[in-house]
């Protein structure tokens, strides 16, 4: 059985929901699943020194045009949040919630839950930076808002997504998307096609 | 007649020299020609913050092997260069020089003497942040040597590089390689196959 491709993200990151629409596809394709990792770039440019795309002079008019620009080249609807950069530490708390569960698939709701995040932002306008809008996405998968609520104001959740970050850190994660096939990174949504005949060949 | 597709770029990028081997052809695809405008990448990162991709943390390592992968996937030759980044105000100059000549057909010698800065320093590994090396290549396009030498010394060419790279960033321009469709940009080598249906359907 091949290795899952690692798929690193901020939930902040238009090229992340691009890649998000498109990876498990390409995985299932080439015989692979995908392991969904949310992550928060804001710890990562601490160590970086980047800053948000959209916040760099000159860089950032041209950001917003190409995030429309891609989706539509890849077919997929985007609208540019109102409120951008935001913040995205409920949404990736709960994912890893979602993933810790003792589910006989725990990845699937996961996945689920993380499309219905992205997709609520992108798609459907709506500011997942909210703790609110987070609990009624993860309750229309079905889970119980107080629970939910309840772990998210807790310390294990809030530790759990610091591991990540600090593990996604320390294998060189440096932006979102960013996926790693057997060993080999691979940055941007723009590197898809590179990572199809990575799968099929088996490196080039 | 349709304009020229504008292409912005420094010697010293090498997505800059990846595109370089492949705009022409797009652009001849599509009957439009191609406007070379090489600038200066550290003048642009002094306006946006930016520094040259391989000095970033993390985003440096990747970055070369992403360089090497890229030329492997688009079929071209890449030797990452010992001295690297490297200063190109000469090479850039000396192109500017090539294009203001008065031959019949400006643009194509200064194409030449791009494509020939770009081959020596990503296929044959030489040292093109130097004087010499820059007038050798210029020879070989078959320029007197000592013309050009005093031409790069004096103070109009220098104006003349200032003045293309104050008129790129007045433009947008934050990166290399950086091109310009009908006013539309797309910005990075990964950004072919967008231009590529964009000249096709005049936008999507």
């Amino acid at each position: 059985m091949s290795e899952p491709i690692d798929f690193y993200f901020d939930f902040s990151s238009p090229y992340g929901y691009l890649a998000s629409e498109k990876i498990d596809e390409l995985a299932a394709r080439h015989g692979r699943t995908v392991s969904w990792r949310p992550i928060l770039l804001g710890v990562v440019f601490k160590h970086t020194g980047a800053a948000p795309l959209t916040l760099v002079p000159l860089k950032g008019e041209y950001s917003v045009r190409d995030f429309s620009r891609s989706a539509r080249f890849l077919g997929l609807p985007y609208k540019h949040p109102a409120n951008f950069p935001l913040a995205t530490q409920h949404a990736a708390r709960a994912f890893y919630w979602f993933h810790d569960q003792d589910y006989e698939q725990a990845c699937e709701p996961a996945r689920a839950f993380a499309q219905a995040v992205f997709r609520a932002l992108y798609v459907d306008g709506r500011d997942v930076s909210s703790l609110d809008v987070v609990l009624d996405l993860a309750a229309q998968q079905g889970v119980d808002r107080d629970i939910l609520s309840e772990a998210l104001a807790g310390a294990a959740l809030k530790q759990r997504l610091k591991s990540e970050c600090d593990a996604a850190l320390a294998g060189g994660v440096f932006g979102s998307p960013y996926m790693i096939i057997d060993g080999e990174p691979f940055f941007g949504v723009d590197r898809l096609p590179q990572m199809d005949r990575w799968l099929t060949s088996g490196g080039f």
